[in-house]
């Protein structure tokens, strides 16, 4: 099937003489997931993960993806003469690479512009140095093969009431537009679906996951548009909207807009996050300012009501995890229990929580070696069945009415060996590290990383992915500006970690074939100490789920460890047990007793 | 003195219509050092730290110098009406800033372009909006005012033998070349001294403490050329170039050469170690690829050669410094010994051993609240007398034929609090765990920094600078282009930490007014495992001096960090006993005792 489809995608090639064809993984707004309509990549390849590129020749087919899928890729991919390229792996070309090695003068690189980000167009264009390459960004080869593919999701948009937002319009356009003014420009053109949603202080349900709307907005100093589906709105919210002087727009005439545009200011664009098709409207136009949208970094820092939705909000969430393993280990008969009927309790957990609203990400359950698969998804037929032995590696999130939550915990079920416990211990320990770790005001997460893979790296053993994201409320599950990671990239700008930004803390250990061991709290950060000139920051944990102690070898942690760990276990007792039913209280004092 | 000298400034200022007049505090290769024909910013400041910028205006003189200096600044500075800017320190304008603050449209800059670095000229450039600014880089006004200015230096060079280079100059330059051509520049044009002599293995003598003769060279695919001072050669040295067809021109003929240049290619020019005056005649007449020298990473990595004379020099110097110890300590009489007797003192064991040639910087021998600067320099008269109590720092190190040493230990003399011991054991934990890092290929000194910094982070501390800098061999005793710091700079570019590089380890604790703490190793990056696609590096020390355990507090230690000291003081005891003498050897088996 998959062949025929290349096949396909190769005739129409050789019509359009286009003689490499790339095919994004991303919808018009680079979101991280994405709506049937937008799996082209997966309908080319076989290959479900939600990072990838497939770039498709007259004889080669060719995906790139990152340390999360390459064993998930490998067994897709199976039988369809697809070659795997690990991205960031030694002496591994990237597609960019790839593509500058094996075009020949005169040739021709297609794409769907809308679907294709600004900068990767940027990049290519560097990249590529041979002569008289023609790029052509009109064509979307997939729509004219793919009979079947779905329509573009259009469903209603809702508004956050002020005490869920704690933040009006008026607040945050405000300080957008002051540091417009601080960066000298007149414009900003946002695709990003999550940062417009926080400004106006709407959500919206047209990708999976993430309550975002499909829109755009172009705002200056006075002025705001608004594109959007008609059928997204209602009266009342076309009055909301009329009430905050935001003009509304269809959705599809961004493009008409940009192209009467007449505009003599700089524009402020974040080309990683919007299409080439949007940003060629723009360029040679106006002067573009090519950087992070301000509304990112605005975002990230969470109002004092967010704050205080997300505590109460993750303290339910825990608790429902809570329940979740205490039925696992000690009502479950296992037996009878696969990986995706796991996944649906835990899901039923949370949907009994009353602001619960969706999933933030497709829960992870993932038993022994396919745990190992750092976003492993069970199908409903055919996963495996859980024993009384090995891990289960539970990595689940909601959304809900005040927070986004998201949490891993690996659940010992019975024996597993001492060298398993090793690495658990020491993931535990990475864990605690960076939670307790307390920094000056200025460190990014390159910084930090070290803390929590230090006790992995002492064991030769490293995870192929970064540290920690930030995590939107009541938005998407990752985002940024800020990140832990460690690798240094001299294109990517840092951003330095604030007071009342979310973060994860999820050091892990990937054996393929083996098992998977991953730990992660969301942290917040917060002030620590000011002390002279300096100011300290730190962490505080918003998830409160026991870690299993019988993945610890207590002889192989840090005494300092040790007592963090105590302490972590005894606030999850203190705040977790009023909710629980009686039985369920004896067994978590058990489960968080002191080391 | 200084007043009227900045007077005499003002009034010359006046005669050439300059209205800012800018004064670095380098000499035309960006040494870090500088003869006294360079002490321009001292002889108008009285400022004499090693770094500084002099800003001088109609009305206003100010001086920015960083973390290092700033209570000696403070010192010297006083009565002066020269107003302090401490770098980097939040609200503290850059002196870019300021001056774009303060400058007006149609006003003068004045510099002398052969002491100004290109990059900096760049830079204000760049920061300053005002219209109609202009640049004047050819006045040196200091010169017409120092009347009794000293003459610029030129002493005899030295060619290294190849046993103790290590690489012939044809290795080197086919490695450079090789990299040029991956680069894509037909030329480089180096001007930073220790690169230039790396480059031909030559060594001179014309800046203090670094081994290093005045001289520029500019090297093609093909051709080399040295500038260099007609005396610094002799016929042997003559004839040693000409057999390694390198072209010898006069120092000062850099400038025509350029100026007739007739060159197609790119040139590969790092304008942070090159100055204005050398850069205008190169710019707008060839593309100049601005970028650290090639032959700094190059220097960086120690060949095997280097490495085997270091670890012999190193033990030798650790020998000397331990001699020093037990002198200062058991048979010192304190009450007659001041810190500038005391620096004499390590000055002379170190004088001792064959291969000594000079200093590798000013020792540091400070005791108790002159520790808390950074860079003090104790004085021949009036400098404090030590006492059976508090603490002295002791910063030194030599040159050698077959290496460049680096060494602090902080020394108590008697009774120290308790609140001290807490300070001094975080700091000795910080110095152990970066030691005992073990870290991917690929991290850089931002994702270490923090192994050193957590302990006293973890009290409210920080030490106001970088934890560990490159060391030269029989170079200078601070080079890239790796290093161990934490804050962010976009504009910089980090170098990975790799197999065969150098690096300083010294954390501290500097409370002004009371006391200061600073432990350094030097280290030798090396290869500490392979496993699957992963390489972890580590480090090994070569410095082997005992570590005050009356500075300690045990119970305030990790055990971990409790076993590493351990570990490295039996090292201490088994490679330096054989020097010492009966008495010596009893107190250092007791001084490296076991916690």
């Amino acid at each position: 099937m998959i062949k025929s489809r290349l096949n396909s995608l190769r005739n129409l090639m050789k019509e359009y003489h286009i003689d490499f064809y790339i095919i994004p993984s991303t919808d018009y707004h680079n979101s991280e997931y994405v709506t049937k309509y937008f799996c082209a990549r997966e309908y080319f390849s076989g290959f479900s993960g939600s990072n990838g590129t497939l770039l498709v020749s007259d004889k080669n087919a060719c995906l790139w993806t990152d340390g999360r899928y390459f064993i998930q890729a490998k067994k897709e991919l199976e039988g369809n003469k697809i070659m795997l390229f690990k991205m960031q792996e030694a002496l591994v070309p990237t597609l960019l690479e790839y593509l500058a090695a094996n075009i020949k003068e005169g040739q021709v690189i297609g794409f769907d512009g809308k679907v294709m980000s600004a900068s990767f167009y940027k990049e290519m264009n560097e990249a590529i140095k041979a002569e008289g390459i023609m790029y052509t960004g009109g064509h979307d080869l997939v729509h004219e093969i793919w009979k079947e593919r779905p329509q573009l999701p259009c469903n209603k948009i809702s508004i956050l009431p002020d005490e869920i937002a704690g933040q009006t319009i008026f607040e945050k356009t405000s300080k957008l537009r002051e540091k417009m003014k601080k960066t000298g420009v007149g414009a900003c053109l946002i695709s990003k679906l999550d940062d417009i949603m926080w400004l106006y202080n709407i959500r919206g349900n047209d990708v999976p996951f993430n309550p975002v709307a499909l829109s755009y907005t172009f705002i200056t100093d006075k002025q705001a548009f608004l594109f959007i589906q008609k059928n997204a709105l209602d009266l009342e919210e076309y009055q909301y909207f009329e009430k905050e002087n935001i003009t509304v727009l269809t959705y599809d005439s961004i493009f008409l807009f940009l192209k009467e545009l007449k505009f003599n200011e700089k524009v402020l664009l974040d080309t990683k996050n919007c299409s080439y098709a949007l940003f060629s409207e723009l360029a040679g136009k106006v002067t573009i300012i090519d950087q992070r949208n301000i509304t990112e970094e605005l975002k990230a820092i969470k109002n004092k009501v967010e704050i205080e939705q997300l505590k109460s909000i993750y303290l339910k969430d825990s608790v429902a995890v809570t329940k979740f393993i205490y039925w696992l280990t000690q009502e479950a008969d296992l037996s009878s229990l696969n990986e995706w009927e796991a996944g649906q309790k835990i899901d039923s957990f949370r949907k009994e929580i009353n602001e619960f609203l969706d999933y933030s990400f497709p829960t992870i359950c993932a038993y022994k070696e396919n745990a190992a698969m750092m976003h492993y998804s069970a199908k409903e037929y055919g996963s495996s069945v859980l024993k009384k032995e090995g891990m289960l590696l539970v990595d689940s999130g909601g959304q809900y009415l005040g927070g986004t939550t998201d949490v891993t915990r690996t659940i010992v079920l019975g024996q597993i060996s001492d060298s398993i416990r090793i690495n658990y211990t020491a993931t535990v320990e990475g864990m605690l590290q960076l939670m307790n770790a307390k920094f000056l005001k200025g460190c990014t997460g390159r910084n930090l990383d070290i803390l929590a893979r230090q006790p992995l790296w002492n064991l030769g053993l490293d995870y192929k992915c970064g540290t920690g994201h930030g995590i939107g409320y009541m938005l998407n599950v990752h985002e940024g500006p800020h990140t832990i990671s460690w690798r240094y990239r001299r294109e990517i700008e840092e951003y330095p970690l604030e007071a009342g930004m979310l973060v994860s803390d999820e050091p892990g250990v990937y054996l393929e074939g083996e098992y998977g061991i991953r730990i992660e709290n969301i942290l917040l950060c917060v002030e620590n100490q000011r002390s002279n000139d300096d100011c300290f920051l730190g962490f505080e944990p918003l998830t409160f789920v026991p870690i299993d102690l019988k993945g610890i070898l207590p002889e192989k942690m840090s005494d300092s460890n040790k007592n963090e760990l105590n302490k972590y276990h005894n606030q999850v007792f203190l705040k977790i047990s009023p909710y629980l039913e009686p039985s369920e209280k004896v067994w978590l004092k058990e489960v968080t007793k002191a080391l």
